[in-house]
């Protein structure tokens, strides 16, 4: 069912040679201008009907903003997400307001998109993202206070890697990721 | 709330260049290869727990998967969508079997980005993609029969672009993307 490999060579290096750290180093900062872009990447996301249902709460090491957010990082993310030069929250508009009205059906796939486009940047500028859900997700949005309506969905660490990634990862094969839904054997 | 303008230069052209086409060049045949790799693209994407909840469903003109989708586009996609050289239909597994319980809070977000992959992957490949909805999601559902848990999302149609951006793309200001979970004002 699943393929340990590498991705194949026609697959653009930006996606090919992505991957998560479980190290970064703390010694590398991510200043005003790699911040920017990263945001600025997912800004330019699609969305359906360019609904945009995206928010992002920014932290890096020395900013009141990280410090809000440390204390709520589960200690197996902690370990390595705190030497991380940027910590994003990232939050979805699932709802509008405080009614069950969707503000959007695609709130949180349009969310997946607009952190992939920031990983996919961050790759381009030499920094890497492990995003994470190992995080006290009730204490950070009661610190986080986010408007009715939107939700934490998860985090991402980003900064450069001091690993590599580990050797033959693993994915289900492709006939799998075409059969899947349609065949009760996997 | 809205800028009019374009990706600043530091996006990476891969995203900057990025747009959804309204027509198709008919004309462009998306090969088993360049297949191939869009999949792939999609496949390496990241995931929660790595559980790649996600499945494709792809038909190319002349191809009877293609006939099978062709009746269940909306009048407002088929103008355009029946040129595009590839449509995919994009599954997520919400849940597991026919329960209730979740199989992942992620299937939706971890679509997103394995879309977004494979659309990156488009662009380097001088292709371009456009998601869409408007589609019979009643009907497709019923035609492709997928197994219980299974739910089709979305739609991308994937070709060779006849058309250029719209001048001027609309997005949220940066501040906003910021701002709008903690800020009533919009």
């Amino acid at each position: 069912m699943h393929d340990r490999q590498e991705p194949p060579s026609g697959i653009h290096p930006l996606l090919s040679g992505r991957f998560s750290p479980y190290r970064f180093d703390p010694s590398a900062v991510v200043d005003d201008h790699a911040l920017g872009l990263l945001l600025e990447a997912a800004r330019w996301a699609p969305s359906a009907g360019n609904s945009q249902p995206w928010g992002f709460f920014t932290g890096r090491p020395g900013e009141p903003e990280h410090d809000r957010i440390l204390p709520h990082l589960a200690p197996s993310s902690a370990r390595w997400a705190t030497d991380a030069g940027l910590l994003v929250v990232a939050l979805t508009r699932r709802h509008v307001d405080d009614s069950q009205l969707l503000y959007s059906e695609f709130a949180d796939y349009d969310l997946g998109q607009a952190v992939a486009h920031l990983t996919v940047q961050a790759q381009a500028m030499g920094l890497a993202a492990h995003q994470f859900r190992a995080f006290d997700m009730e204490g950070l949005t009661k610190e986080l206070d986010p408007n009715p309506g939107w939700a934490i969905v998860s985090m991402v660490a980003v900064g450069k890697a001091a690993d590599a990634p580990a050797e033959g990862r693993t994915r289900h094969s492709v006939a799998h990721l075409r059969s899947a839904p349609w065949s009760r054997v996997e």
